[in-house]
């Protein structure tokens, strides 16, 4: 399947990626929970439409600009996670005219300002800060809270969705039971909130969902939506956290290699920065690395080899370590593959990806 | 000048990055050495313009992709400074019919292969390793040389043109004297090359060139070509590495403040890993930063502000760290200037820039 493969490539094994799609469906439908997935990580009104077929019909984005990306497809309930960037009032007003549009606030100032410039309505969620300490209100602020929801009451042009949480600090987790710990923790403060503003606010939503919690945790009672993006390709990471298999990787970069040094077991592939982003983990023993290595077969490819790894990058370069048993195996002029450390910026570099049939599916361009 | 910013936005300030172009090529004029600058850096053919201007005529570029797009636009002397990568040969005989391309090659393998597949003539350099470790050939191991040059004699479809060096390891310099080091070193290694393979190819050149050497040293005697790229905006990293100063830093990516944490003094931007890479430095005291903050100002911006720093990164947010004293200074709303870590892979992600004239500037797209 690597015949024509000159330069760095992403491939896109489908039926691991619909499988992935699946499992996270059926999760959902089984705890009767919406599934509103987050489409940052493939950026691709195609594969969107996959999840179509699995009957989701509300989505997540990080920017305004995905948001009319994927309005442009006939999406028409659209979160948009990130803090509401008042300055482009122009396309929240363009999208909020077309379709549901839901954003986060987490001061009063952008409320104001948004109820002073919004010419249709939108639904508001106040972000929620459950230990990530990145965005959001931590949750005993409860004036601060109150006087918020207050304040959107006050127009009818803003409308109070409910709490969303992103419970980031799950990546930290190297084991299944950090990562449920953090769920439950994240969950009982969530709850907690619910049981606070539900008399005033019977409608109230409680929308969670990183992609590790979502993919290990089986208990979602009293949550509403959750919003996983990261599982519809997963990558090292996520493996590296245990919230997936390596077999469950669904996106390898394949690149050409182009050099070898014998005297220190090294092979130089093209494919860098700009095709992997520089996001690494470091092993055990303390040494970094920026991918897996996988040999391309005939309809997939292979596990990640243990004698190898991807231990440098730099714009367009990357190094691989080998074990001599491996190094004698890889020649100039193979084509090998990487998974990712961070799929989400590798799909984002590549803005294309190359299924294992050939089709060409591509994403939103800058 | 900055009235129109919405969202993430890569500002050009024209007048130092001329007074950069033009400091480079008055020094390789004063030392009578060819400047063939590295286009990686910008990626725009307007750019290439300005360095016309200055009466350059050949160039550099990271890869065949990049070679094409700048042929395009008349560069007719263009040298691929990465390992050749065999399984382009179609891109390779399409630029070779139309241009002086010059390759790199390090293995005798892709040296015969490509006079096996190329249809018209192309130059080659032997890439040396000088101390970085990341490709080339070590100096001392003469009889592989030879055994590389004489293969390339066998063809008239492969020109042995020299010997280039890319002293990489100066990245890891924190004081002009031991970027001079460096310099010095790789130039007597490059030197003694010059002086063994001389008598069998009186016509070769020696090709050398980062931007701190370049920057930095003031002599280049014996060697006959340069070949920085990053100088034209140079960045943080430049700065921090003593290669530049921050006043000569061209380029500030322009993000929307969105939120601020009081509670921990934090500020959140619009402007993540997808605006400005992942690259980064650290401070002596070992805390990470991602970036210097600058104040956006009518017709430029103000130094770095010492009472912040870019502390984190994620897809689509920064978080900058403040003393209170700016914490308050910045308001939600407001647009603020990130210097960046390593500017090469900062236009990467923009792909566009703005200059302080609101004048865009296109890069070349993926």
């Amino acid at each position: 399947m690597n015949h024509n493969i000159t330069s760095p490539t992403l491939l896109l094994d489908k039926k691991k990626c619909l499988r992935n799609i699946e499992d996270m469906t059926d999760k959902a439908f089984l705890n009767k929970i919406a599934l509103r997935p987050h489409f940052k990580t493939h950026q691709s009104k195609e594969i969107g439409n996959w999840f179509r077929d699995f009957g989701v019909k509300a989505i997540t984005v990080s920017s305004l600009k995905m948001a009319e990306y994927f309005a442009e497809d006939g999406w028409n309930d659209i979160t948009v996670a990130f803090p509401t960037n008042i300055l482009e009032i122009n396309t929240i007003n363009k999208l909020a005219q077309k379709i549901q549009l839901n954003l986060l606030v987490e001061d009063i100032d952008t409320i104001i300002r948004l109820q002073d410039k919004l010419e249709y309505s939108v639904h508001l969620f106040i972000k929620i800060d459950v230990g990530t300490h990145r965005t959001g209100i931590q949750a005993y602020k409860k004036e601060l809270l109150t006087s918020l929801t207050q304040q959107i009451d006050k127009s009818d042009k803003t409308v109070f969705k409910g709490f969303l949480a992103h419970a980031g600090h799950t990546y930290h987790a190297r084991e299944k039971e950090q990562i449920l710990e953090i769920h439950e923790e994240s969950k009982s403060i969530m709850l907690e909130l619910k049981e606070y503003f539900l008399p005033n606010y019977p409608n109230l939503i409680l929308s969670v969902g990183d992609t590790p919690s979502c993919s290990v945790a089986d208990n979602f009672e009293g949550l509403d939506e959750i919003r996983p993006g990261n599982f519809v390709f997963y990558d090292v990471m996520q493996n590296f956290i245990t919230s997936c298999s390596t077999k469950q990787i669904a996106v390898a970069l394949a690149c050409p290699v182009v050099a070898k040094h014998e005297d220190r077991f090294e092979i130089v592939l093209y494919g860098g920065a700009v095709h992997l982003s520089k996001d690494h983990l470091y092993f055990d023993k303390g040494a970094k690395f920026f991918g897996n290595i996988v040999f391309l077969e005939e309809n997939s490819w292979s596990d990640p080899i243990d004698g190898m790894y991807l231990a440098s990058l730099s714009q367009e370069h990357g190094i691989i370590k080998a074990s001599q048993e491996y190094f004698d195996k890889v020649n100039v002029g193979d084509v090998i593959g990487i998974l990712p450390v961070h799929s989400c910026l590798t799909v984002n570099e590549l803005k294309k990806l190359v299924t294992l049939d050939g089709e060409i599916i591509e994403c939103m361009k800058s």
